[in-house]
């Protein structure tokens, strides 16, 4: 086997689907697995040789990873991850999804719209400073508000020290806080994408499976102050190409795994939380497959979003399909039985760790309570409420918040809020991005009509919130009578502050001052007696795992840099024999395939 | 206004969708309202007429309606209608849907796999006789006894005295019971029928609307002894057409609708019935999609089952739609509210009927409970399980039960068995219609993980299904494994009778055993614990409705022969005219049009 320079690039959206063939494992960059390098591939990378990929490493906000391929500040990346930006920047008449573009020149490369791209600088461990601001004496509720002021606290400091996008990360669900630290770029122009006929031959029937055939590419070159931003770090292009048996590196920011788990919180997965996804995943899907079939313009307005659906309900059904499967649920049960037996064997390690798998199990009793109010209305950071699915809502939910957030103290702000991320969030509030009437009340209609069946057509909220009116109807309204959809009005009403969003009278900012309240309170309910208890089990349990296993074990998937690893080789599949690369001609064979019954093929790798 | 002699189809598949511009009404051939025809329109049918139009209509046992067009028993139909047949005798090579048909002799005429015309020959009231079965003391189980005893008798007596196929129909939900009498007609062959393209063009989002532009039109001629038969009853073509404000008469078999459910039940149907439906309609279009997508051939074997599936989904949608408007609901409120408010102040009619309303209410109550396991397991005459989503299964547990009742007493078999159902019940099952190993397993497999999500992956009986296996492994294996898919394998088990299914180890003749216990149960539970209450309660408003009213109410659609009417004119949504009748030309202006947004059309005639 010769070591080969070739790194490819890693890109998965909503949740990983980990390569089985390759070498187990998502490695954090401040603690990459030297030993099995070593032992297996007799390769030790140098601290040059990490920060040289790490710096190379870009992360998109709209899902996604790439890298720097040029001293010029070229990126590359999927074209299911530039999409995004594709869609944004595309009208009626230029169709960059559909139709692929090319600049001949710099000047022809056109700006995207509200695309950020993150570099990684670097890595500092808090779990010392987090973990610390929670004493034992403490309810869930302070032990909540006093780990959301520190990590305020903390990534403002950073950010004002070094004025780097500064995120304090969550690892091992709450065993470790890492603080990250971002170069943000956000003048990036599209440079080159093929047809989407092209980057994604084979559509959602090969998606996620392997071989394919497509060319899933994208390239765009990031600005600043109007220039080429010069790339100190960037990965070079291999003439030769990789070779079988070649040690092949990936460095990217996979979405989200729960691998680390409990058993208790996977059955969780499986009975509620994957169906539950399913079930709404197919219902946007249907709707706006639906809605496209209407029109060509209408399949182009809603294309980046339904394949984003599509995408993630072939991730959910892998996810169920491993879940659903006794042989890896007995296999994890097995796993957690060794731990806490080794815990409980260890009088010292049981005192402070053994009650924390119930622990777990106990969030969750509380988690099915709660879980579809706060799904439905729960506004938060990183999810919108599921009652109120349209751009407007989620802009107009914005306005009213930042106008109450902004006021207050750092330490006590919602998270999103918070001093250190105000100029990514309001990045995305002041968007040029196109919004179209139709599809917001198609979607909004929907998910009215969803509201209403989940929280009963009698529940006082949903009778305020439909006002009387049908889902369908009350949508219609809300759309047609918005203001929010102009952004010279955001701004107003921003620098209006609360004063501004108080004698408001636009009606889906109403409707945001409606929600706003019962929205935090159950989010404040979720916050308190289901994820600062988990955070805390799980911090138990890491502390646990370390204990028995030392720190061997990398924690899940949190959309930050990881490496991962592995031999370029084929392998068998239900008596075939998969080669261990695609060639173009292949694609030929793949057109005229004779029918592929689905369960042999579709999520086959999920674990 | 002239009237025309033009008679026009009607056919309508899963549920109904009324014209909102007709005037009102699926009135029974024996009970038709000549009052508001003569006022209105001032034509009085007679008993020649309504015999003409009566045996000149047929249903399809697969769905849906036609009629009768020449006397060498020329049948039209909608296209829609004649998918099934022109599926099931399709093939890889030779695609009947995709590229239509034309026979240009009779010689070339391709007889249909397994399809059963009938023609209503005549209706007998029989409501004396089944209601006088139940008498005051029964328990509902005694009753259900009861009840089923006598209209299996009755059907029996009518088949072996007349010869024709013999079903007893529940109208207003158990207020009358008439019998139907049948001639059946089993040699039916394929004339024409044009490409799918131009047959269903506007796809998915003009299904259910108007205006809508296509030829969804189908041929087929009846045989008889392998002479096509002579129709006495026929529709002419009409040279002349109809014209804009002729009275146009609409006869064929709507197959469901609820309009004279209680408010309760209707908010049953709103709260979970519709949502749960829909859920599980959206699966199964995404899992046919995904499936379709592979390739084309896949995509052919799917197509009709496809088809069906969107169908449903966009009735349902419908249905919901107009469920949700709080001003449908609150009109069919007050609507109760009066007819309650009549029978309460009439000490007689309290008596009998006023705790009507209240019993349906509480059969709904215990639905609510056993739901999900009768969805999932309870076989029924009309349904079948949703755990096993294959044809594979359907065959095995009709083998099986059929060995269990053939031996039993007509009266107390279970309806789908008793003897006058057996010829038609056979033609299914020794059916050649094709059936695809990996299509089966796919559905299986998905049906199989929603038995495990509903009921739990600890679930005795999920446990013993599942053998161990995952939902994938397990669908694969079952579908493998079984020899049923053989018509041979079907007729030898049949002949061998109980010994024959005791002594089977055929893997989905095991399955379908292991199943039959607890679905007969929760079958039993439902049939004497909400049907049987519900029906009897149902037998109250319909009288009550009776004695307040008198009889110019029309029972909901069951899948039986209905006259509609109305005058051909057009008329004005959301502010456009609507035409009375679409040209050719329209066609290309639709397919040329800008975005329609859903929300404006979708659902717009659902009530």
């Amino acid at each position: 086997m010769k070591l080969t320079q070739n790194i490819v690039l890693f890109a998965l959206c909503a949740i990983c689907i980990p390569f089985s063939h390759a070498d187990e494992g998502m490695w954090l960059f401040n603690n990459p697995p030297y030993k099995t390098l070593q032992d297996k591939y007799h390769f030790q990378p140098t601290a040059a040789w990490l920060e040289h990929l790490q710096k190379s490493s870009v992360r998109f906000n709209s899902g996604g990873s790439g890298s720097f391929v040029s001293a010029d500040g070229l990126v590359m990346t999927n074209h299911h991850v530039g999409a995004d930006c594709l869609q944004k920047i595309s009208t009626k008449e230029k169709d960059y999804v559909k139709s692929g573009f090319e600049a001949r020149s710099r000047s022809e490369e056109p700006k995207c719209v509200d695309l950020e791209l993150n570099v990684l600088m670097g890595i500092e461990d808090v779990t010392t400073r987090v973990a610390g601001a929670v004493t034992s004496g403490m309810s869930t509720a302070e032990a909540e508000k006093a780990r959301r002021a520190v990590i305020n606290d903390i990534e403002k400091e950073s950010r004002d020290k070094t004025g780097l996008r500064s995120n304090v990360i969550t690892l091992y669900n709450g065993g470790q806080y890492h603080l990250y630290r971002y170069k943000r770029y956000t003048d990036v122009r599209l440079v080159f994408a093929p047809q989407k006929s092209i980057a994604f031959f084979g559509g959602d029937p090969d998606n996620f499976e392997y071989p394919r055939y497509d060319l899933d590419i994208c390239f765009f070159r990031v600005y600043e102050n109007d220039q080429t931003v010069h790339a100190e770090h960037f990965l070079k292009w291999s003439e030769a190409g990789a070779a079988e048996g070649d040690l092949i590196f990936v460095s990217g920011n996979p979405g989200r795994t729960e691998r680390l788990d409990t058993v208790a919180h996977l059955e969780y997965q499986r009975d509620l939380l994957a169906p539950g996804a399913l079930n709404l995943l197919r219902r946007h899907e249907v709707l706006l497959k639906n809605y496209s079939d209407r029109s060509s313009e209408n399949a182009r307005r809603a294309e980046d979003e339904f394949f984003g659906i599509q995408n993630s309900r072939k991730a959910y059904l892998g996810m169920l399909g491993g879940l659903q499967d006794p042989a890896i649920i007995d296999k994890k049960r097995a796993m957690e039985k060794t731990l806490r037996d080794a815990v409980n064997n260890h009088p010292k390690l049981r005192l402070a760790y053994g009650d924390a798998w119930d622990q777990v199990a106990s969030t969750l009793k509380t988690l099915v309570k709660i879980r579809d109010e706060y799904n439905l209305i729960g506004y938060g950071p990183t999810k919108g409420a599921q009652a109120f699915n349209c751009e407007l809502f989620d802009i107009a939910m914005t306005l009213v918040r930042l106008a109450q957030e902004s006021p207050k103290p750092n330490a006590e702000r919602l998270r999103e809020f918070s001093e250190a991320g105000l100029d990514s969030l309001k990045l995305q509030l002041f968007s040029e991005a196109p919004i179209y009437d139709d599809l917001e009340t198609v979607k909004l209609a929907d998910s009215l009509g969803l509201m209403m069946e989940v929280m009963g057509a009698d529940n006082e909220l949903v009778k305020k919130v439909l006002a009387g009116k049908s889902p369908r109807d009350r949508a219609a309204e809300l759309v047609r009578g918005t203001k929010v959809k102009d952004v010279a009005i955001r701004k107003q009403l921003t620098e209006g502050g609360l004063k501004a969003i108080d004698n408001s009278n636009d009606p889906m900012i109403e409707l945001a001052k409606l929600i706003d309240a019962p929205a935090r309170r159950i989010r404040q309910t979720f916050e308190q007696q289901v994820d600062e208890p988990q955070r805390q089990a799980y911090g138990k349990i890491a502390n646990a795992r370390f204990a028995v296993y030392g720190s061997s074990v990398y924690p899940d998937a949190t959309f930050t840099l990881r490496l991962s690893f592995g031999e370029a080789k084929g392998y068998v599949e239900a008596g075939q024999e998969i080669p261990w690369a695609t060639r173009l001609g292949g694609t030929f064979e793949h057109a005229e395939a004779e029918a592929i019954p689905e369960a042999q093929l579709s999520t086959a790798r999920a674990s």
